[in-house]
C-alpha cells in the first residue's frame, strides 16, 4: 500500500471481472465469454473503482486489459443496459453515462502503464477502453467496431470524438465515429491504432512480455511519461515545455537515474527499482 | 423549415453554383468548368450563407459539394480575385479573407454531415474546402494543391494550418502548406486525408451512396457525432468527457435509439427517423 | 541586420558547433564526431542563444541543422552532462531542463523554416531538436531513438510529449517515448516523422536543394506558414482562422503577392524577394 492511504480499505473482491496482481502486473480479464464480455453497469462501475484504487495498493506497476474467449469486449450489453436505459429517469441517464466516461478517464489518469490485449471483437464501449488504453496489442482476428451510430447514439461516447482523432487523424476518426463500420486488426496496426498485431496464440504471450518489461523496467519514468502525454494533449507549448522542465528536474534526483548513471560507469546492465 | 426560423426568408436562388435538395440530400455544384471552378468573390458569399441556413431548411440531413468538369475547385480566381484584391485597401481585404475563413468555419460547424466528392484538382481554396468537410472522396485522378505560398501568401488560410496538422500530422502538414506540392489521390488516401478514393467515373455514384446512407441513417446521431468531433478538437480531456456524457444522456431519449431497441427486440431492421 | 534591434550585439563567434551563413543559408553543424555530436552544456546554450539573435541578423531566411560525421547527434553527453546532474543542486537542474526546453520553444518559435539534415542517429535530445524543427530529411541509415526512459528518464523532455503526438499521434507516440527504441529512416517516413529519405551521400545535397527552394522563394509568406502552424496547434478553430484572415489580409499587401500577380500578367515566373 503507498503511504498517502488513510480510511478507505482496498476492494476484497472484483466480482464483475477477473482480477489478479503478481510480480507487478494487474491483469483484469472481462469474463462473460458467452456474450462476448459485454459489460453490465456492474462491470461499468468496477473499472471505475479499479482504477481509482490501484494507483494505491503499491504492488502493481502495470495494468493490463484482456477478454476471455472469442471476444475482447462487445460493449454495453444490450438486455441488460440498452433496454434499462429505454425505462431510465433523465438523472440515472446522465449518471450512467458520466459513469461510463469516468472509466476513459480514470484509464487515461492512471500513473500506470495500460496494455489493451485485444483478443477479439472491441466494440461500442469495448472499443473505447482500448483507445484510452497506453498499448494496443491486437491478435490478427481482433477487430474495433465504433458501432454506437449503429444503435442510433453518437459515435462520441466515452471521450472516443476526443482520443480517436489525437491517434488516428480527424479524417479517419470521422469516418470510423460516423459510420461505425469494423476495422481489422492490420488496417488498425497500418492508421496507428494498433500498437502490434501478432497471431491469436501468440497474444497472451506478447502482452505478458510487454508488461514485464515495463514492470521490471524505470517504473516512475514510465508513469510519467503516460501522465505527461495525458496532460499536453490539453496543453499549449510553453506549458508543456515548463511541465517537461519541472518533471525531468525531479527525476534527475530520482534513484533510477541515479543508477542508470552508476551502471553505465560501471559497464553493468541497470537494475531498476521503480523510484 | 425548422421550427425556430423567425422573420429571415430562405434565398430562393443560388447564382453562383449549382444547387439541389432531393430527398434529404443537398448538393452544392460548382460550376464554372471553363476555369475549373474558380470562385468569385460572390461564390464564397453563396457558400457562407447557404451553409447559415442549410441546417434550418429541415429538407436536407446531409450535403455533398463537387465540382463539374475536369476540376473540383481550382480555388480563388486569379484575375477575378487576386487581381481584384492588389486593388483594395486594408479594410476590404480583411472583410475578404474575414469572409473566407467563414466559409471554413461554416462548414465545421454545419450540423449536417459534409461529403466532398473531388472529382479533379482541389486547389487554394477549393482544397480547404475539402479539408473542411467531414468526408473526402477523390477520383483517382484528383489532386490537392495548397499552393498558397505559390502566389506568395501564407500557406495557412481559411483554416488550413489549423485542420491540416489534426488530418495528417504536424509534420506532413508543414511540408504540403508550407512548399505548395501537388498530392495526387492515391497518397492523398495513405496519409488519411482521402476518406477513399474510387476510379474517376464511379465517382458519383459512391459520393451518392455514402449520401443515401447518410440521409437514410440515424441523422441525429450523426450530427452529433460531427458537432462533437469538431468541438472536442479544442477541449480537454475532462471537458470532452463531459460533453459527451451529457449529448449521449439525450440520444438516449430520442426515438432513434428507442427504435434500435424495439427493432433488436423484435429481430427487424431498425427504420431511422433521424430523431 | 534587422531594424529592430538595439544594444545587443550579435555573437562574433559561436564556439560550441560549426556556424556558417551562406546566401541566405544558416547552417548549424554539431561537431563532435568522436561523440556522434553529444550536446554539452554549451551546445545547449549556444542553440538557444544563436536561434535568439539569427531572427535579427537579416542574413538567413532558413536554418540547417545537421551532424559531421557518422552521427546527428546522439543527444546530453554522458559524461560531461548526466555525471555533472548527478552533483548538481535542485536549483541547477531545473535550470539546464528549462535550457533544453528554451532550445525547442525557439525552434517551434523561431520565424524562420528549420531543416534538420539527419545524417545519422539521433538520439535523445538529437531526436527532440530534429522533432521541432520543420522538415526532417533523413539519410538511409539514419535512426530515431527517444531513449529517455533507457537512463531512467521520462520520455517527456524538452517538448516531445508535446511534439511526437502532434506529428506521429498518440499511440504511436505511446509506443516511442514509453519504450525509447529504435526507429529507422524508412519507419520514421511511413508514420510522417521523416519528410523524406534519401540515400546517404544524397543527403546534403538533397538538404542544400530545399534550402536554397526556401531562401529564394517567397520567404515571408513561408515565415507566416510557419509561424501560424506553431500557434494554430494551440488555438480553437475560430481563434485560428482569425489569425489566419489578419495574417492573409496583411500578406496580400505584400511585394511579393504583388510580384506574383504582375507575373503572371506578364506570364513570366514570379522574382521573389521575401517581402
Amino acid at each position: 500500500m503507498t503511504r498517502f492511504r488513510a480510511s478507505a480499505g482496498f476492494t476484497e473482491s472484483w466480482r464483475h471481472f477477473d482480477f489478479d496482481v503478481s510480480d507487478g502486473v494487474a491483469t483484469v480479464t472481462l469474463s462473460r465469454p458467452d456474450k462476448l464480455n459485454a459489460l453490465t453497469f456492474d462491470a461499468y462501475a468496477d473499472l471505475r473503482d479499479l482504477l481509482a484504487e490501484l494507483p494505491h495498493r503499491g504492488d502493481a506497476r502495470v495494468l493490463v486489459i484482456t477478454g476471455r474467449g472469442r471476444g475482447f469486449c462487445s460493449g454495453g450489453d444490450v438486455e441488460e443496459i440498452i433496454g434499462a436505459l429505454q425505462r431510465m429517469e433523465t438523472a440515472d441517464l446522465l449518471r450512467f453515462t458520466r459513469m461510463t466516461g469516468a472509466v476513459v478517464r480514470a484509464l487515461r489518469e492512471c500513473p500506470l502503464p495500460v496494455i489493451a490485449a485485444v483478443n477479439g471483437i472491441a466494440a461500442g464501449a469495448g472499443s473505447v477502453i482500448a483507445l484510452a488504453s497506453d498499448f494496443r496489442l491486437l491478435a490478427r482476428s481482433a477487430a474495433f467496431a465504433f458501432l454506437f451510430t449503429r444503435v442510433g447514439l453518437a459515435g462520441a461516447d466515452m471521450g472516443s470524438a476526443y482520443l480517436l482523432p489525437r491517434i488516428v487523424g480527424l479524417g479517419r476518426a470521422t469516418e470510423l465515429l460516423m459510420l461505425g463500420d469494423k476495422l481489422g486488426a492490420d488496417r488498425a496496426h497500418a492508421i496507428g491504432l494498433a500498437t502490434d498485431v501478432v497471431d491469436d496464440e501468440m497474444l497472451a504471450e506478447h502482452a505478458a512480455a510487454l508488461a514485464r518489461r515495463l514492470a521490471d523496467g524505470p517504473a516512475m519514468a514510465y508513469s510519467a511519461t503516460k501522465v505527461l502525454l495525458t496532460r499536453e494533449l490539453d496543453l499549449d507549448l510553453a506549458g508543456a515545455i515548463e511541465l517537461e522542465a519541472m518533471t525531468q528536474a525531479l527525476l534527475m534526483t530520482s534513484a533510477d537515474h541515479a543508477e542508470f548513471y552508476a551502471a553505465w560507469t560501471a559497464g553493468r546492465e541497470p537494475h531498476w527499482r521503480g523510484r
